[in-house]
């Protein structure tokens, strides 16, 4: 079954340089995850692809009912890099509304392409660099959305109201583990530098 | 830019009867997962499109160093419906070679698609009824592989080696949260059954 598919060219274009643009500003305000610029900026150099979105990984504690929410979720701590048992346990201590999840992610960038070779092309050096879940989210005139993602994901349950689930003095034993978890998301991220061409950092 | 793609359709209605075959085989043998056994033949009789592996949701205890690990990883308790603290506990109490990460998961179907007309469509429907990280992960002459799922997912680390991260005590606890995450997975489920038009089980 033979079709075409077709992302309007000059609108595709014009998102480009106003996501560029966004990208520059965010960069000059502080806004943007600077362990992840270098690789923006690869993947924006390239034909037919930009980004759009994008997380370096980080360790974030969110109060919700179930890590995955986002409506009625707050997010009560967030860093892209690793942490300190003191850091988690200070957060931690707070009373939560729900429960208390330590949610550890891996690098996840956005990109839009102008075609599915362009698509195809990235999805291709993403997988070589075991970003293994990524795929193309949506196709639509405005541009191709792919998703570069890996399956690091810890989400634990901290605590259930007041109950710990994991009680305070086991912490320095969570918090190794999540760094350690956080880390092997940023040499995921090491690994698509290299396929890119730009070498590690 | 416009381009044409194309699956190969002899090939793919080939490979189509062979996974059909296969479904009903693993059906009789009993290998099926039967909580989902409607959502497949649903799908699989649509128009371009059919089921290649799938999972209901399930509960799992994974002896690993990281609960994404493949290599290196034991699944050593699995289940598809909610767990007792009793069957927690015994299988966790067993001295673990790594980590012992408690891990829940949504369902997840693999869907071969003839064209990116059939993919989209498939792909509308999984997004209606809440399994909003589907995505397309790969095409090739063999059909547009399309994977629907959700962002339901828990990975708790349990213990590390022979410290309980969670002691038995707070598995009550941990167990509740993990079963209720297990039935929301089941309930996106119920939604995909409503959105392809077979209703509730």
């Amino acid at each position: 079954m033979s079709e075409t598919f077709e992302v309007d060219e000059a609108l595709w274009m014009k998102r480009r340089d106003e996501f560029l643009k966004r990208m520059r500003e965010d960069l000059e305000i502080g806004y943007l995850d600077h362990d992840i610029v270098d690789v923006l900026e690869a993947i924006s150099s390239m034909p037919g692809l930009y980004t759009q979105s994008s997380c370096s990984g980080r360790i974030t504690l969110v109060d919700a009912l179930m890590p995955w929410e986002r409506e009625g979720a707050t997010v009560v701590f967030k860093k892209h890099s690793t942490v300190t048992v003191e850091e988690i346990e200070y957060v931690a201590t707070q009373p939560a509304s729900s429960r208390l999840w330590l949610v550890v992610t891996g690098p996840i960038i956005h990109v839009s392409a102008l075609s599915l070779r362009h698509a195809d092309e990235i999805l291709r050096l993403a997988r070589e660099a075991g970003m293994k879940h990524s795929g193309i989210l949506s196709m639509s005139k405005k541009g191709i959305i792919v998703e570069l993602t890996s399956g690091v994901r810890v989400a634990h349950l901290l605590k259930d109201g007041e109950t710990w689930v994991t009680p305070p003095e086991k912490l320095p034993d969570l918090v190794r583990v999540a760094n350690e978890a956080l880390l092997e998301g940023k040499a995921r991220l090491d690994r698509l530098r290299e396929v890119l061409g730009i070498g590690r950092r």
